[in-house]
Order: structure tokens, then C-alpha cells, then sequence
């Protein structure tokens, strides 16, 4: 299976800037997380569109997400996006808005912490989001913590650190 | 959904012996595993069958590994199998044998490299498999690798280290 | 060897708080870093007297933890202290003032990047610190990055990420 | 200070073969274990002697190590010879035996868990070997699991998985 794998920055590409004593967007660590896994089911293109903390996106930003994503639709049997969690269902909603239908799965996914700590869930997810682009049917997705969820209608769970369904409490 | 986790041994599970000097299988070390993943998409059954080696396993533990699966298939979502590689595809034949059909999605899996080495892909084998056994049809299947298999004719592929479907070469 | 090990906090206690999203001094986790270690050679006792930023300490702070140290040389072989880098020499130099001749080795210590991340080097200098103090002859010592070095006269060099003695350009 | 770093071969550095299905001296870790430090400290000069398991270790092995260091004893301020736990303590002794004095410190460090493993001890006793081997006098000893002991009179204690002085009950 040919995915695009998008990456826009977000948490889970955050790197210490031991000087500015701080966790920053400077470069993208998903080749190295790719390098650390055995992917036999897909063969990836690698699409380095920003590397922005999504809290710093604005609509120009989701428009060109979706944008991207509808550009690399035709010729790929699905498409992985990296995204920060505060803004990534800004972008699933807007995929969902400027392409209206979708003839291949779509799976956001991001990271609660960065890949560069000990305790990251950055390798879980991207490791799930790779897997969930094979397994699902068309549409837009988040796959994170173990669960898939599906656009339109997904929210971020500010209190549980991860993502649900619109209006319905997550268990 | 409520999912059976069955662990069985295999190389993902040797711990070492820094008397005996070897990896072997003592303790099972999933939950440890476990406890490093944030799972909000299932509710887990721990099932400790047996911890050995697969190639020590004969036709009782084979028959065993089914017949359990077959006692839990009724009250759960799905199942998920921790084995080792090098007699997985008997265990899964096995399965497909003596429970004829299944009316749950049942993943085996297991790792090359036990999780107890850095380069372990157990992490990686394991996250896959909940997560298939989420988004899979009913039926018996390998997940490892970022690739999904079902049985019947899933071998183990000795010179690339993983799996792949039966007289198809590898790519 | 009875070793009294004095937290203070600084960038080596650093985790991350995924909801302000910042790295941040809030528990310590020095008891980790132990716990991962063999050591044969010391009997510690744990002192944990602050946890902060050293940015953030102010006159009384190395007041306190020079007396700190006063207190624990008499019955102990040598003193560990474990601080923020940014005001570790104002610590080094106020426990010399303050306590003239000291009778034991006293090692400061700490970190450019927090043990929370993969690539910290927290667990060196911990390593390094602790078998310092058992080599060391009494004095006030920086023990960090394969190096020890004596004060007074100890600065962090920050162009380096390191310390130096004063003066003389790092090679 | 210059310090040359001979390795010999010994569980530290074993890494695991995923087609043979165990731990074995194939490749030298010791340069990806010293990427990962920071040292500032030494000037290393890289010698690798051998790679065997000391167990397969002969009178022929432990007299070329020795002679080994004693050719790297006069350009040197100082030696860290990285070797197997089981026959350390013979090659300590044949140094002595065949070198007389010594002139720099010579240290002695292994593991008795693999650096391919994640519960390694191989980082922190390289470490400790690194730092020790610029605080001590000449003399010939073993540095590892924080306590540094010297020869003649060390033998490896079996049971607790670490060296002792010779009749000396370790507590």
C-alpha cells in the first residue's frame, strides 16, 4: 500500500533546546521514529509541510492541510497527518469541509508528549495511526491511545488528555 | 469493547538471566508492557495460559491455545495472542481447525527481539494487534510488522524475520 | 561509605506537565534515577531540601543549602548535591564562604537536559557524582560530563553547555 | 588527559541475533555507548583487541592483554580495558604478574547485562570506569556497580553479581 505521511509539526516533534531551556518546533524527528520500526505493510511518502505548535495555526494553515491532503488523495491508498493536538480537529473538520468526500482513509494523529521524552506516546500513535490507514474504510480519522474516532463530530478531551465524540463523556 | 489478552510465552516475553547468562522465558512481562500504553479504545481479560518458548510447544499446548480461545470467543469483542514466531502459524491453524468458524477478530502475535532489548519490536507487535483486533472482521489473523495476515497459509518467513502469506514471496 | 545525596531540584528534576505543556520542577525524581542503578560502593542519605529552578533561587537559598551542608559533614564520608546548573558555582562558592575547610568531598552536580528526556544526560553526571565522592580528597568539587573540577574558581560555560575553570577557554 | 580504551569483548558488549535466537559477541557496541555520553574530560584512544565471551578466554588471551597494556602504559594517562565478568578478575592478575609497577591508573569494567538490554548496567559502569580512571592512582583495578576495588585480591562474587575483595564477605 502507497500512504503519504504528512507531517505539520505539533508535540510530538518537539526537541529541547538545552540553551533556551525550552521544548520547540525546530526539526522533524518522525524519519528517526520511522527508522525505529519494521514497516513491512506500506511503502511511505514522506510530505514535510510545517513544523508548527498547532496552537500557533491559523485558517490559512488548515487550508493548506486540506489542500495537501486532497492533492495526494488521488495517487496513494491512504494518508497519515502528524498534527498538534490542540488544533488537529480544526484541521479534520476543514479536510472534511473542502474535500466532501474522501476516496481513501485519513488518519490524524499527534502526540500528548513529546517523542523526545522517556514517557512519550508519540510511538504509539504514529504506530497506530500506521496500521488504522491499512485496516479503515474511506473517511477522516484520529487514531490515538488505542482508539480510532471518526470525523465529523471529534473533540479534543482537554481534562483526559486525549481525544472523543462531540457531547458524549469518554469513559 | 472487551478484549481477551491470552499470553502464551514466546522470544517477546524472555527476560534475562544474568547468572545463567541467557533470555529466557521465566516471567511474563506484558503487564509491564501494558502499563506503558494509554489504551482508551478496549477494556482488556488478561488470560497467563502458559510461558514457554514456542519451539517447546507440542500438539497438547496447540490444542489448548484453541480451546481457550474457543471459551472466550463468546463473551468477548475480540482476542489477542501473545506467542512465539517460530510456531505461531501452527497455533493459528490450529485455531482455524478446531473452532471452524469464529465470530471475533483473533490476532496473534509476537516479537524477534524480546521487549527486553532496546531494539525490541514486541512495543511495536503489541500496539498493532490491539488496535487491529479493533478494526479487523471476524476471522484469524497474524499482525506484526505494520502488516496484517489472515489464516489460512500464514507462514513464518525465516530469512526476513517476520511472516508473510504462503508460496508468495515477500517484497 | 555513608553519602548524604541533597536535592535541590533544577533541570535534571524537570518533567513534563502535558496541560500547561512546559517542562517544569514539580516532584522529584531522584529516587528514579537510583533505583536504576547498582550501587555497591555508598549507603545514601536522601535529603531533599528544595525543588527548583536554580533561576529562581535567590541569597537564602545558598545560604541554606551551604548550612545544609555544614550539618551533614560531620557524620557523613562526602556530600552529593544535586542542582540547577544556572546557579550551581553561586552554591559552590557559598559553601566554601560560608563553611571555610570542609573535611569531606562535597560534588555538586546536574544536568543541560532533563532526565525526563531520551537523550538527557542526567544519569551521567548522577553516575559520575557518586563514585566522585568516593574518590575525591576533601574539597568543593563540580562533578559533571567525565570532568571534575574544583572551586573555587568554577563557572558554567554557556556557550559550551557546560562548566569550566574561570578564565581559561574550554577546549 | 589522554586514556586508551581497549576492549576485549564480554556480556557488555553482546547483542542479539535474531536468527540464532541469542546473545552473542558479534560487533563492538562500545562506540554507540560513547556517542551517547558526554565527555569532556579525556582524549580517548579507541583499541579493540578482541571480542570473546571470557569464558572462551586462555592463558594466550589474558598475556596479550596485558602486554597489550603494557604497551599502551607509557603514552597514556591511563588504560580502561572493557572485558567479560567471569575471567576480569585473571586478566587483573596477569596484568600485575607481568608488568610489575604500573605507572597510570589501569581499570577494568564489564557488565553482567548486555548494553542490548534496556536494564543494562553497561552504561553506568563504562561511565564510572571513564571518570575513575582520572581521579585514582596507579594501580591496577576493577570499577563498576560504584565501588572501585584493587588488585591483587579481587574475585567476581557469583552470588551477588558483582567483584569483592577475596575473603572479604561483601555486605
Amino acid at each position: 500500500m502507497k500512504i503519504a505521511l504528512v507531517s505539520t509539526g505539533g508535540t510530538i516533534e518537539k526537541t529541547y533546546d538545552q540553551y533556551a531551556q525550552v521544548l520547540a518546533n525546530r526539526v522533524s524527528i518522525l524519519d528517526v521514529m520511522l527508522a525505529a520500526l519494521e514497516l513491512r505493510g506500506i511503502e511511505i511518502t514522506r510530505v514535510a509541510l510545517m513544523n508548527k505548535d498547532s496552537l500557533e495555526m491559523d485558517d490559512n494553515d488548515h487550508d493548506l492541510i486540506a489542500d495537501t491532503v486532497g492533492g495526494l488523495n488521488s495517487d496513494h491508498d491512504g494518508i497519515v497527518i502528524v498534527h498538534g493536538t490542540d488544533r488537529l480537529a480544526n484541521s479534520g473538520e476543514r479536510i472534511l469541509e473542502r474535500l466532501g468526500t474522501v476516496t481513501v482513509p485519513i488518519v490524524l494523529t499527534g502526540a500528548m508528549r513529546p517523542y523526545a521524552l522517556r514517557n512519550t506516546d508519540a510511538t504509539q500513535n504514529l504506530t497506530e495511526a500506521l496500521l488504522a490507514v491499512q485496516l479503515l474504510q474511506p473517511g477522516v480519522y484520529v487514531s490515538m491511545h488505542n482508539r480510532v474516532l471518526q470525523f465529523p463530530g471529534v473533540i479534543k478531551d482537554e481534562d483526559e488528555g486525549t481525544f472523543r465524540i462531540e457531547s458524549i463523556s469518554s469513559s
